[in-house]
């Protein structure tokens, strides 16, 4: 994906403007963004260079990237106008062009850049900082662009989905079915995310990939499915569903399943604009554990999505931010019977000014058999 | 690869053995190794918890993991008696909790932890240091096991170059072959790290991936492939041909050719124990510099290579690192005059007692229809 772009270039120049304002409004001597999706939000470029530096610089002065001269070409980035494209060559010392183009004040680093560009930077830098908070305020409010694309990102895991639920027959393995989903994902998709496969015990595993184990009648099964679209946009939805007839599931999991589904309509019809993520967090956390079923619920009830499967806002216990109109984020609630079984239901949601719109719109029905 | 243990559990403890010792050695208070191959070095595992911090944490007293609860079960550790394994659940601090096993001291960061890792532990921390030449002192120096597996990746990218030559036919694309030659990568390996397939002037940016440009008759056509075995040891070869015969090549590139060739050969006839990574690099770029293609040569010598792709030693003007007995790392010299044609021969090679063992072997011819 080194040369995705999904938007215009006037899209990518609106985006490092609101940037430099940013940087100018919180006075910063600047932000420094790794590659990523971060760096993708704001130029369109996939492009890694792992233990070499690339970097983009926004300074209150303008925008500058910092790139091996060998990865140049590869950017994309010749036709704007408003980026300095500065190429190092091995043997060069890119923090130094990086520090050059900064202005006084302390200085954001973008979560993406790792330890060993960190140190270097914060060699030079008189004061620095991490950039996250700062940098998820230009990108966590989805535009119109952005929203089409993210529920096509649903509308296509969707349709995996809709023919996962088939391939969960008595006597396969998860492996062999994680490969057909695989294939199904890469239909649909540019490229696979993650596939999880959770049957029987290996539900209770929230991030269980697959196995060699065979499914047996009655078997939950935790079927969670992500992958991303040309744009860069990523997709992400789990349905639990049962081997055979759901009546032949165990009869702790068929009541759990139903308080499950309770947690999630309650966070649903929480999530209004002006909501904060601890609070939604706590919609669907005290339903699951009023039931009694609290100790099994061992995560958060959701991430943002967007250029990355997983951003902010989290939706966790004792989170400030305030949910706004255009966010998108998961909204999945677990219980996690260790060595017995597990369950999840994730949709991916839009915040409107009323309320969410769902991204995805595949059944919830557990046994695959069913009449 | 979630659950890749190549090895015994045995190796991986007295690798942890060894950190120990280093820490202890160094007057560390501990380092701190984020997931990715540092991890996958000492613990077998390729876990990866993005946002969440999954760490090994080396103290001086022994060797803990803090993972978030969900993970745990994925990381495979049960039979490590070594580790104590610590979850944490959404809400909690997990930077308290690796704070907590550390020592007075400095601590060491791992080179893969991303920003905001970093500086949730520098807030807790006294003092921080990056600790990649700490780490890449147990990894660099590769043991037999290791060895044998760099040997099997040196095989199985062998057998797709001896496939590769033949796809590249006037009026296909370079995407047409990259798809043939990612197949034939996951026919030999667990996993594709990269195809390269640089036509004419899209040879001249080393880091180009493939495009639509069409190969057309005496095109030279730069092909770098790599993937990793199911022990993840990676592979990393690159090969220079020309559609059709060798005469139908530009006859300055044939020209520059030579002089590649002469500056491969040097480097490996300079390869031997006790020389530095800096003289190393030397040793090719005077051969391209009295050729007078000096500043065509935009990249360091070579990586080192083992779970990584590109690891320590790095092979790069400058550099004191004595290059040792064992360890393993590309020679791959280049020459890229842009808009025109570029040109790259690598092997992997290990370091023996005498000089270098080349671990790819397959020809280098440069026409691919020549007689």
């Amino acid at each position: 994906m080194a040369h995705m772009t999904a938007f215009d270039s006037d899209t990518y120049t609106a985006r490092r403007q609101e940037a430099v304002e940013l940087v100018k409004q919180r006075g910063l001597g600047g932000l420094v963004i790794g590659t990523g999706a971060e760096f993708a939000y704001l130029t369109g470029s996939w492009t890694s260079s792992h233990e070499r530096l690339t970097a983009l610089v926004i300074a209150p002065g303008g925008t500058t990237v910092v790139a091996p001269v060998t990865d140049i070409q590869s950017l994309g980035l010749e036709g704007a106008t408003d980026v300095e494209v500065i190429g190092w060559r091995d043997g060069e010392n890119p923090y130094k062009l990086v520090a050059d183009t900064l202005e006084d004040g302390t200085v954001g680093l973008g979560s993406s850049l790792t330890a060993d560009h960190v140190f270097a930077l914060q060699a030079l830098l008189p004061a620095t900082e991490l950039a996250s908070d700062a940098v998820a305020e230009l990108f966590m409010v989805k535009d119109d662009e952005e929203a089409v694309e993210l529920a096509k990102a649903g509308a296509a895991i969707d349709r995996v989905h809709e023919r996962a639920a088939d391939l969960l027959q008595p006597g396969r393995t998860e492996r062999e079915i994680a490969d057909e989903l695989h294939a199904l994902i890469l239909e649909e998709h540019e490229s696979v995310s993650f596939v999880i496969v959770g049957s029987g015990p290996n539900g209770s595993d929230p991030h269980h990939d697959f196995s060699d184990r065979v499914l047996e009648e009655g078997d939950p099964v935790v079927v969670d499915l992500g992958g991303a679209l040309p744009s860069g946009y990523q997709s992400d939805c789990t349905r639990t569903h049962v081997v055979g007839e759901t009546a032949k599931a165990p009869k702790d999991f068929l009541e759990a399943y139903a308080v499950l589904e309770r947690a999630f309509d309650a966070a649903c019809a929480a999530a209004k604009p002006g909501i904060t993520a601890g609070e939604l967090d706590a919609a669907a956390r005290e339903v699951i554990a009023d039931a009694g079923y609290g100790e099994y619920f061992t995560h958060r009830l959701g991430h943002g999505i967007g250029l990355s499967g997983h951003e902010q806002p989290f939706i966790i216990a004792g989170s400030d931010v305030v949910l706004r109109e255009g966010m998108a984020f998961s909204i999945e609630p677990g219980i996690y019977v260790p060595g017995k079984w597990g369950m999840r239901i994730e949709d991916i949601v839009r915040m409107t000014a009323n309320g969410i719109e769902t991204l995805n719109h595949t059944r919830r029905t557990l046994g695959v058999n069913d009449a």
